[in-house]
């Protein structure tokens, strides 16, 4: 990607974060991506925490899940109601430590938080993409990403870090561009989705696309299919969770009442949370980024895409040391896909640790405040960084 | 409910079953529901198979799940394509043995197979109920079964058989009518549902009241909310298979195809046949009635209605011989929820034997083929009788 023409804007920098976007574009007609479409230009937008060094050896890369954005920490406005999404782990002395690493989140390709996706415009029509946006992979995503990395003058990056959709690039990164990683901490996912998460992604989907107002992702402009969005969004977030702290959360608890209603409101604590968080959602996300992301996810299959099929193969292209992490309670992307993952490794001879962290918070659990992973993420960057210098 | 005034219509006969239904009525004005409703005359379509011998001791009654019907078992017609829904269990010779037992098998109070439930037309308006249909609830199920037991002359029941919400009928009968039920068999079942099973629930119910078909449940007549309604169903669907089964039936493996579509298209197998559950549902099941019964099943709470909050109180009414049936992949009702009951059984001094098969199927393992299953039935039935005669 080294002919692509870029363009950089700096945005506004409040307290820690530097809020950025990045746009490149190569010649005759963009990026051509792995499922055949091409596309250009494309815009990335990122978020920077701390300062790189002068030998450029301190970057970590942190990639975020399905609904993430580039603000992974600290606060845009002094009054935001929420720090990023990651501000437990991402910050001056936390786990992945500003003070001591330049951290770098980026929008994925194909969202709806200031990268390029379908709902961007279509430079062919000036309109937003719908349907007519190619469908990316999680390799088109990574592509996107090095871009950025190269453009900001890293040759190597100390770490690249994520969780679920986010791991899935961690692993992508790792065996792409294994001269650019020196470690890697994919946590709570998985090389590839299980029938299970294609068949909840899938009925997500459905739901989206069973919305009327979705009419064939051309809903640009007219009403938004937040009906079916909330829905696939309340699949999702069921999914995230688990048997266990949805037990401890909720258990049978009513919502502002003693007695059932006997109608069809939201007797349930449950309920009336699941409707909450369908709701919520629509106000910030796209729907047809949906339905791209969870595409690009299902389609993952790192073994397939690098290895002819077999992990270990993939693996053997990669350098990196790593660090793979998965919770007890995660039924999405369960620790026995983790381990297959681990054997693939040292199968290949690197130098890998995996820890199973026992949480009962399911597939979220990656989110949550976990004084285990803080300690796990400080040590293994401290050690990595140790080693390369 | 002596007072009903009692109407039979014979059906139907072909072969082994006997297709009838039973309409009863209470002066003044109906059925008295446990949410405070009231519901009258309410018919019950019902299914005999084999003979009631001349004591009346050898009846059986099974009890369906969320979208069964009063046809358990055998061929209404000879190209038929399918046979009854347990047709594996219920029959001459097999784990229910019609040659021994006379079986019954009613659709319950607020389905769409020939008993009275929303698309039922209302007396008071000659059309179909719609969301003017009282919540019923598992215990309003099983006191019309009841009605209907008592109409066909059955004082106490051998068995009462039921997986899933039928497990809950189960449950409820040997509690609210001790003295009818000489032997009860909960399979994969709770006596309440956690509140990940309530929240999978009230997610599909937001999926049929996302379509704009629903119109708040008067769609009679107009369009029917099957896009939502088959969301509905998929969801329900993957909640009754397991990461294994899963992985075995489908795994990654493509739709009649050897690459990526890289479009929405099933590019997956499991894509595909979740679409397929979807389509094929909604020809035969009513939008509300999902809405009704998914409802009754989240409100079902044993030791809440007839133990003051404890099962082990609710159980101390039951007089039954029980064997309590769960299965080691069954995610929607895991193995220590049957623990539980088996517990607060024990406690009441009850007569109990428990079994966890081993199963990769998950929740739709009780449905499916299984020897362990047979025998565990032919021998607990055969024993009860032994006992009671």
């Amino acid at each position: 990607m080294s002919e692509y023409i870029e363009h950089d804007r700096q945005g506004v920098s409040v307290g820690l974060v530097e809020e950025r976007s990045f746009t490149f574009a190569a010649p005759p007609d963009g990026m051509l991506l792995e499922g055949g479409g091409r596309l250009g230009p494309v815009t990335l937008a990122y978020e920077t925490y701390g300062e790189l060094n002068t030998d450029g050896t301190n970057a970590v890369l942190v990639c975020h899940a399905l609904s993430g954005d580039a603000h992974v920490a600290g606060y845009h406005q002094e009054d935001d109601e929420k720090p990023g999404w990651w501000d437990i782990m991402v910050g001056p002395g936390k786990g992945i430590d500003t003070d001591r690493y330049f951290v770098i989140c980026s929008n994925i390709l194909g969202s709806c938080m200031g990268s390029t996706g379908p709902s961007s415009p279509n430079p062919a029509t000036g309109k937003p993409f719908g349907p007519d946006f190619p469908v990316v992979t999680i390799g088109d995503m990574v592509r996107a990403q090095k871009a950025l990395v190269e453009h900001l003058g890293i040759r190597r990056l100390l770490s690249v870090i994520g969780g679920s959709i986010g791991g899935m690039q961690v692993l992508e990164w790792s065996v792409r561009y294994p001269e650019m990683v020196a470690s890697a901490v994919p946590l709570a996912t998985t090389t590839r989705h299980s029938a299970l998460a294609i068949a909840f992604n899938e009925v997500a989907r459905q739901a989206i696309m069973a919305d009327p107002a979705w009419q064939g992702g051309r809903y640009y402009g007219g009403p938004r299919p937040d009906h079916g969005l909330a829905v696939a969004r309340m699949i999702g977030h069921v999914t995230y969770l688990s048997d266990d702290s949805m037990r401890h959360k909720f258990g049978r608890r009513l919502q502002d009442r003693e007695d059932f209603s006997y109608n069809f409101d939201a007797d349930f604590q449950v309920e009336s949370y699941i409707r909450y968080q369908g709701r919520k959602f629509v106000d910030r996300f796209d729907a047809n980024s949906f339905l791209y992301i969870t595409k690009a996810a299902d389609y993952f299959d790192l073994g397939r895409s690098h290895g002819g099929g077999s992990i270990t193969r993939a693996f053997s292209k990669a350098g990196a040391r790593f660090l793979v992490v998965s919770f007890t309670s995660d039924w999405l992307y369960p620790t026995y896909q983790s381990k297959e993952m681990v054997r693939a490794l040292k199968r290949c001879g690197l130098d890998v640790s995996f820890c199973e962290i026992e949480a009962r918070w399911g597939h979220d659990a990656f989110l949550l405040p976990s004084p285990r992973l803080t300690e796990l993420l400080k040590g293994f960057l401290s050690r990595v960084r140790q080693k390369i210098e």
